[in-house]
């Protein structure tokens, strides 16, 4: 998407500034977090968190270390997942996962960085009084837990193999709010808390990152199956283990029109913003149109 | 130390109190965070919590939540350090280690979880104002960030093997100073923090702190090579690794003199606090002359 062209170049900016420079000791960990942070991808999360700022009412200049603090978060999971205990990918974004490029101890220690860096970097770098600073630790925490987001990735270990061919939407359903959308409504809701949004803004945001969440796990599944491969940059090893996704279950049609009802549900919520919000139709629409 | 038992039943109520229970949803990972927290421990870090609130004047069970939360982050370091590809360690405390009891992919995320816990707990469960939870995150998140412990454990593991001979005392400091005293000082002080101490009272802590660390780290070395295994219930592997450590490089009797000179650097820094400060010099003798 073009029109985020702008916000993506300060995100960029800010995941470099706010990571420790590859010369500071201890280089080679520094080394590794920012391949890992800088090693592309569509910033999705940073940049909501913007705009949720900016829909707000705020000035996205805010809520830059909050929008670095969230990628990097995100970042973290995906060195954890990658590694070999856990789904064991040697590529992501068509590069060498941390563990392939260094070794498994600087890529749990990398990863382990990250997520202190962003606590950290929320707590120091940021320019807003502490209440809504401890506001946004308290959201992200909880969404990044052991209940939600790593909750998720248990299941999703769990239910390897074992449970595939299960019936079981619900549970389907669970892992993913956890897994995809828990984050995404974190970047949302923290980009709004930041900047003094009301309580109906608030929720409006959630209730959009929710659905726009679930409909990107799905989409994410579906291409995972019928997507090139050197586009989507890695290389399908949800479909080797048998993961419990949507197209297992329901095959890629249904999947895809689930994906489409999620996406309504999404605009419909974030409606009270009127003409401001249109840009999160679109990344909406993006989202179940995306080939990569 | 009998003298610290009150101190320690709080705590050891505090670590349940402020865990998800095993029956929550995801139980296998509730259930691997609660085996390892509650594998026992001398629990000296939120025991210095509760000391260093108290003697700047505050309550202790204001700290509780903190002190859980200061141990959850020590849990989460031992369970990543023990992983096969870090020390690759089998027994902890007499116990199998995490990933042994229960597998990899588990103890990653275990630690994980608990990380994210600790700054979760700060933030939604204790009653003092924002300002001061913000200055305690931005604390414990700089003390435990890749420059300080998440380094010191890089360090000690690129070090492993190759230069474990080198007379290098000044990177052995600074390996120690952040794997092990970061996180006491972090205790003090956010301790203090959280009670509102003076800026003399934070120092004074603070550099007490440091040289117990530097102490405890140098005794467990040479615990290490002399002490009992089963007393100490680990397997021994820093030895079997030929790390750095101070024994390695300046043989038994030398390492625990430099032990006893940073414990009269402690009591020294202490001393503001009179009579009350009392029990700190207790627990400094008590580092060096333990036996596990």
């Amino acid at each position: 998407m073009k029109e985020l062209d702008k916000y993506r170049k300060m995100v960029e900016i800010a995941l470099r500034r706010y990571l420790p420079a590859p010369n500071v000791w201890p280089k080679s960990l520094h080394t590794a977090m920012r391949y890992s942070v800088l090693a592309g991808g569509k910033r999705l999360r940073p940049i909501l968190v913007l705009l949720a700022a900016e829909v707000c009412g705020g000035e996205k200049k805010k809520v830059l270390a909050l929008a670095a603090a969230i990628e990097y978060i995100h970042t973290y999971t995906l060195i954890h997942d990658d590694l070999p205990a856990m789904d064991n990918d040697d590529y992501r974004r068509g590069k060498p996962t941390c563990h392939k490029k260094f070794n498994e101890a600087i890529a749990i220690l990398a990863g382990d960085a990250l997520l202190t860096q962003a606590y950290r970097v929320i707590a120091r770098e940021m320019k807003i009084p502490a209440e809504r600073k401890i506001a946004i630790i308290s959201f992200i925490s909880e969404a990044i837990s052991s209940q939600h987001l790593i909750g998720g990735q248990v299941l999703d270990t769990m239910l390897s193999g074992k449970f595939s061919r299960q019936k079981d939407r619900k549970k389907l359903e669970q892992i993913h709010y956890n897994k995809t959308a828990a984050l995404l409504v974190a970047a949302l809701v923290s980009g709004a808390l930041a900047v003094g949004a009301s309580k109906a803004e608030i929720k409006a945001l959630s209730e959009y990152g929710k659905n726009i969440g679930l409909a990107f796990q799905i989409v994410d599944d579906v291409l995972d199956i019928i997507g090139d491969k050197r586009k989507l940059g890695k290389s399908g090893s949800d479909r080797q283990n048998q993961k419990l996704t949507y197209p297992v279950i329901f095959g890629i049609r249904r999947s895809q029109e689930i994906a489409r009802k999620k996406i309504a549900a999404a605009k419909k919520a974030i409606k009270i913003f009127g003409q401001k919000g249109e840009i999160f139709n679109r990344i909406a629409d993006f989202i179940v149109q995306r080939q990569y």
